[in-house]
């Protein structure tokens, strides 16, 4: 059961100059759709960034010699195999999608972006995903946001997906629209889960990427659920240039700072509806750190606090066992902590001041806001001006049930 | 359930020098043993290490001063509450217990050492403590290791204890005797569990903090359950020196290797059965990396290995989703790793050859393997001539219920 409010908005906006195709092709299981063919207008720019694993998958490998080289025109992604960990012969595979999809659609492979997701060390059905291009084509429509959403899933219980229109001072509008996915092997480094957001504002590269980095950092790279990641994550953005303006192509463009705002806010949503539909998740937890020296040794600290099993376990009881959250502070490896200045806070409920229980603390306010199913931590380090957040859940019977599950 | 064999040796060596007594004080449960007092004759050498957890416990901080300053004679230790996170409250409440035990025994506070093991965050009963110490004065005796083994537990199901006799080539013999505890918050770093080994080897100071350090960081330093770093981890060797032999004073001594050896042994024997019995463990998992360009990074890959929730909970399933092995090699953080090198096996099944599915695998050798209660990973990164091993457990429905419920 998903965490909290994860209703998608009224209104999800198609974005001029993409269409999207879904078809149940196959890949590992049936009459489910596993297959999503995105296809992006001509002259759009498109910035990706993926997973820091070494052991990236055949179609992470492929996807960043494809994108150096030309400007992508579809993206195929497909779910039920993660084509990893599957050495040349899944390279071959995810070579073999991309021409499936080229010939199709009359361009030139390296203008195919491929996505895999799912499980590690199986050889790719291409042949399937292949076979179902021709329904997925068909389909292609600009409102195919939300089956989109769902076709991309794995182990989610609800579909992600997050739209909203950007107005700016001078009177025009921008929509941006996008979708995620991910539930478990979820600590994105330097990159995301899948993710795919589209705006129809007209955004140069490299600006694009910069801002996609940028932005990442502030979202998707701000998760964790079990602190394993990925060998496929990737996330792209993409600026039709549909909307009449002009092209922005620089941060002192007059319209940078709200189309940035505005994809930050859904980059954020969607990173953020992945750790509420958490594997097992019963609580969405924010994790944030104030007072450092430097945004790194705060965002050390949350994510101690956040990957800590002992933390987890104690919000999955709503036990207010504070402790395991100083001994996770304690083992960051922040250089030269003071712990006699740290301060702790659980919502409105202070328990730690300056390193010992706070005065003020009852174990019944304690037991009470650990109930609540969202709950903010601030740690206040109290020793310099950084800040920095992480979002994740607590760790229950369910998450190990789901993994020792998965493949059976 | 711990996994495999618990059971201590047929014979426990008493180690001249060395008397035990231990009583149940009610620091937190009633009708339990949970002080013991560990008597040191005079002029032996003992060597400490401790917790690198910022939020150190009051009793550590209170022991690294004493141990700077003179010679050990009383170790006085309580399970149920760590006095950890307690600020200078806590501090002066492990003061009056070392005060106590100094007045029962006529020595000086400094020649006292506390150890507090348990809850987290709460203030500890030192009166209770302070009156149960006449109880442990009366029972004091060399045989009582059993009994402390047992008296320091927590959330352990089993004492800990390992004894053995080390015969050196010239017709020489010593005795090593020592305990452990630890089940949970799980992941020693330079320091350990709270480990109490004695010996009557007579062994020089620095040289005993020397062979500590060594042997810790091949042996407590080497597990994981949570990854969680204790507040109050801490490892402590005597050596009594009542064998009636030439101080050892340097690696060159004639007894000095024997002796490493013995220790050794019994250290990393206490350190598994750590694991053994860690929470909700159901499978004993040694993570062997080698072909190293050093022993850090060979380290960090069994860490990251031995700490992935995925990995952990495939175990526990006994699903050979090998994948999750990768997928944690990927991201253990080696830089230039190249992936293509790598080898796995599982016991004696080679899962993944050059970085990919190895020809001889088959789904049904994987799932035989993965169902065994003791299994060893060997990840060969072959690219250098390091290797390391780190001793884990899986992630069960258990550990989740046992860490959910702890403090109710």
């Amino acid at each position: 059961m998903p965490v909290g409010n994860i209703a998608p908005p009224e209104v999800i906006h198609a974005i001029e100059g993409i269409r999207l195709g879904v078809t149940a092709a196959g890949v590992r299981y049936q009459n489910r759709d596993d297959v999503v063919l995105i296809e992006i207008v001509e002259n759009a720019t498109t910035a990706a960034v993926t997973t820091t694993n070494a052991f990236c998958a055949a179609p992470v490998r492929l996807l960043r010699a494809h994108i150096a080289e030309t400007t992508p025109r579809y993206l195929i992604i497909n779910t039920g195999n993660a084509n990893a960990g599957t050495g040349e012969d899944g390279m071959a595979r995810a070579q073999a999608v991309c021409e499936g999809v080229a010939a199709a659609m009359s361009v030139t492979p390296q203008a195919v972006l491929p996505y895999s997701t799912g499980v590690i060390g199986e050889p790719l059905n291409h042949e399937a995903i292949i076979a179902g291009l021709a329904a997925a084509q068909q389909n292609l429509d600009a409102n195919n946001w939300p089956r989109a959403a769902k076709g991309i899933c794995t182990t989610d219980t609800v579909p992600k997906l997050d739209s909203l229109k950007v107005s700016t001072d001078d009177g025009s509008s921008y929509h941006i629209t996008g979708i995620s996915k991910g539930a478990g092997m979820i600590r994105p480094n330097m990159a995301t889960m899948l993710g795919f957001v589209a705006t129809d504002a007209n955004i140069a590269q490299p600006l694009l990427q910069q801002m996609l980095v940028q932005i990442t950092n502030d979202s998707f790279n701000r998760i964790t659920i079990d602190g394993d990641t990925s060998t496929n994550d990737c996330c792209t953005l993409i600026a039709t240039g549909a909307a009449s303006c002009s092209v922005i192509d620089s941060e002192e463009h007059p319209h940078y700072e709200a189309i940035y705002a505005g994809l930050k806010a859904v980059f954020i949503r969607l990173a953020q509806l992945i750790v509420r539909d958490g594997e097992g998740a019963t609580k969405f937890i924010t994790v944030n750190v104030t007072g450092g020296n430097d945004r790194q040794e705060c965002c050390d600290v949350a994510y101690a606090v956040a990957h800590s099993p002992l933390v987890k376990t104690a919000f999955f009881a709503s036990d207010p066992n504070w402790g395991r959250i100083l001994a996770a502070v304690g083992y960051a490896g922040v250089k030269d902590l003071d712990t006699s200045r740290i301060n702790v806070s659980l919502d409105e409920v202070v328990i730690c001041e300056r390193g010992g229980l706070a005065e003020s603390y009852t174990e019944t306010a304690g037991k009470e806001v650990m109930s609540r199913p969202e709950i903010r931590i601030h740690i206040d380090l109290a020793r310099g001006d950084f800040a920095d957040t992480v979002y994740t859940c607590d760790l229950s019977y369910d998450y190990v049930k789901i993994n020792a599950d998965y493949r059976s």
